[in-house]
């Protein structure tokens, strides 16, 4: 019984004194909260899910700088709950620019002509699988961008799929009802999905019991 | 020993069946959390409080609008910490356009040549303490103007207060270091703060024991 | 059978002498084309209408003056596209800044504690209607402003209607599936339309035969 | 009589029932017009044009996707109408951060010190000939990149022109009546329109009669 | 021979012990600069003066408040060489978000309808002739409005006229090569003039020699 | 004593025959000021500096492009005045974007893993110091990546450092007082300042007396 084990880390500032922002009202050090629960990856990645193009923008360094892994979402919150509206997986989130950032909850890749493309991480968080992904990519020879990309390069893609820790690698079908077709004879998507299989079973680390 | 007692309500969507972002994993109704305690007001408001400009933005309706009143406070609190670090009470924030916000904990007024002024509620929140002095000033007929305003029309106002609930109506002496100066021989403040004591008296509700 | 006649006026800049941008390529003068044809309304007022927000913003001045009444609506057409997707009537669409600008074919309006709202006329037209039901509203005494407003704001509003010259004035239930809700008793809306229908009726042109 | 035959095609929705912006009005399938006419290239390529800035800003996603090749093009037409009150050919636009997009009509390059630059294609139509141009300049082993370029970069340097289908690659002599002088010995401009000119006359499909 | 004199008054932070931007460096307190010499009014303002709109944006608060009244004018600069070029007098600046903002030298008026407009004091200098102009108004019943205000409703104003200590009262005859044409039978322009030589020459200090 | 001997070259453009913006009005020509001093490197580079981040942003090609070498610095000066205040020796300026764009005096690189990384030239002087430490780094094997960097990208840097012809390349030791520690094992800032001393040593141009 130790398949499909997850656990969340969520380290807090800690116990305040008294209600407020000030961190100096934390005294007694942070609390790392250890939440573990039996959790199969949230999408069934032989089928692949639907998105829809969220109306809310991801934040950006203006507001809330990316590079921080923090529990402050409820823009990401407020675009998922526009997904369930729509009745379908996730949303995806466009920076302030109107380029694509990200899914509420995924990092977000396409693959065009042989082409690998991913956002910058400058409006997305930058990911451990997404890094994964881009660093198998190049040792396979798979060409890989970041770039600003719109939601329109994303409709023409010949594949799209997330990156996320709980969801690993998942096939999108579907974003705003456009079916996203592979009209070239690549499969970038099924040979980097092989390969990052066999990495997340080799880097793991075996339980000592 | 009824003195100084504040209640602090928080809403929380409620318990989650799995970690996750949706909604719908809060499956058994909200949770109302009521925090109280004894805590007077958070500022002298007889000496008055210091304020830096942060250099983190206020967030604005592009990724998170202020009229909804959240928890996901971390840009405001990495402003505190930027006022921690210039040894002053608080930070004020600016907007994406580079006009006043609101400090990280209060809405802002000014006053000039007998007028009180307020950024318009865009990128800060529509407090409970700012409706009231508003009404208050009008009450007594002093105008009051909802406008963008800069941080070098704050250094040059006549006066300038902070108002929120916990610290009701607070003097604020020193912007970034230059003295917040009375030329004229209006005392905007002091006549809304006689006013709103009445009103808070007034209008508060007795306790039933 | 000469109820419902509608006529849309088209001013072209005329016949080209080769394709091109230059308008010194239109060198006969430009054309109006009438387009008359029998058609009602275009919503049901008596019902009302369903809205989703829309990921397409409206343009501004920086891109192009919504000042200018123009044929140039391609992203108004990917709003009402993502509306025909999510199976409701139109899309709200919000300005760069992240406030209402309007719907993908007509002007919003919102009440709350008998107060009309309406979006400042800088990301929407400054459509006909909407200036008709401004005056109304001043010469019925009814407070009416021109403010930024968010889209949470109207989800709370007492009442929201779109104004158009082809759907006139129409109540809008349900904004991203969250129900309109008159919590006041207020009916401003209704005592609108009825001196709106009064207006109409009295400031048409009779027809001459 | 085969020469300088120009044929513009347009993909129109097609036919609606009733005016309107729902493309559910168009039932009858697309329209594809087919335009054709005598029309030699639109610049004398021999001898160069002469530009001047706009004051009306490219588009960008946030409003209408550039990776979208459509008709929507009032903006453009906007700063061709600031050039012929100039009295020049064309004008340069910029994009809403203040660097250059392209010209009203055609993608733009320069030159410096031996290397080509392009702006990214985020203002700016990802043009067949702007595309053929990079291609030809990697195969020569003349650097070539794309980047945020202002146009101060033009004024200071070695060429610039601009690239197009009906224009194809024409120097730009003046910008903004400051003359482009070429104070390197590099002449990349003349290198690459050899090259191009062999690969259209290579690439170009002969007429079956 | 007292007629037409001009005193600029400049006021530096004084003699520097070293080259370098630390205001620190200045250790002899100010230093006034006070140039005075004979120079009518810049602007033939009985005839009227022509603008083209630059593609030069005003700065903002996000980089330098418009409040501060400094010599820091190469942007306004910029501007003016485009006017030079284009064989005008002056260049209409807008404001980030494309809405007018002033000229390079001068605050900006426009009336329609018996309304008198100018842009708000965000991306412009609060100038003291402005203020007057307004004042003046309000002191004649005629509605003097701040508004964000597109060139395309100064296309079509009634009159457009500038404000500055050189220049007074200027009308403006044409911008971008568009006349300026009164279709209204309002002449606010010279009503306010005759106001503003009246209140000039009363509010003037005379000389004591 | 031709030791730390300091050239500073404005190039002026040259009396003017009244005060006025109009660059017709400079017509004897430009004045170059050449003013020297001795004046030692103004950082101590063997212990390095400290900076706060300033809530003034650096202007971008919107207003004033940063590619013109200019003096019209009053907002770096304001950023200045911040790091005067906060007790530090400069201020770090983020660009429009929330980005780090330089200090108000030097180019900003910091370095992790082994790899380089500054800032795009987009809101900063592309300096001299500047890319001669970007030719160093590619000549000696090190990785360099310009990039849009966040200030929490700098808080985890292995090390930061500036570059400025008058302070060459100077450590900062702590930014908003969060000390900047090499975790890593890499001395890419050590390596490469003595590849510059060299540099400078052998490219100076030697005195001819």
């Amino acid at each position: 019984m130790k398949d499909d084990a997850h656990i969340r880390l969520t380290l807090s500032r800690g116990e305040k004194i008294t209600s407020g922002m000030d961190p100096r009202l934390n005294q007694k050090g942070c609390t790392l909260i250890v939440l573990a629960e039996w959790k199969p990856p949230v999408y069934d990645n032989s089928k692949g899910i639907e998105l829809v193009t969220s109306s809310q923008r991801r934040n950006n360094p203006v507001f809330l700088d990316s590079h921080i892994h923090h529990n402050n979402l409820l823009n990401n919150i407020l675009a998922k709950i526009e997904a369930n509206i729509a009745g379908v997986d996730d949303a995806v989130m466009l920076d302030k620019d109107g380029f694509v950032a990200e899914t509420n909850a995924t990092n977000l890749f396409m693959t065009k002509n042989g082409v690998l493309y991913t956002p910058f991480a400058k409006a997305c968080l930058n990911g451990i699988t997404r890094s994964l992904v881009m660093e198998i990519a190049k040792s396979m020879g798979i060409p890989c961008k970041e770039r600003d990309l719109t939601i329109t390069e994303f409709y023409g893609a010949d594949s799209v799929f997330t990156t996320g820790t709980m969801g690993e690698l998942t096939p999108v079908n579907f974003i705003d009802k456009r079916a996203i077709e592979n009209l070239s004879n690549c499969s970038i998507l099924n040979r980097i999905q092989i390969q990052y299989t066999k990495k997340t079973q080799s880097l793991g680390e075996p339980l000592p019991f």
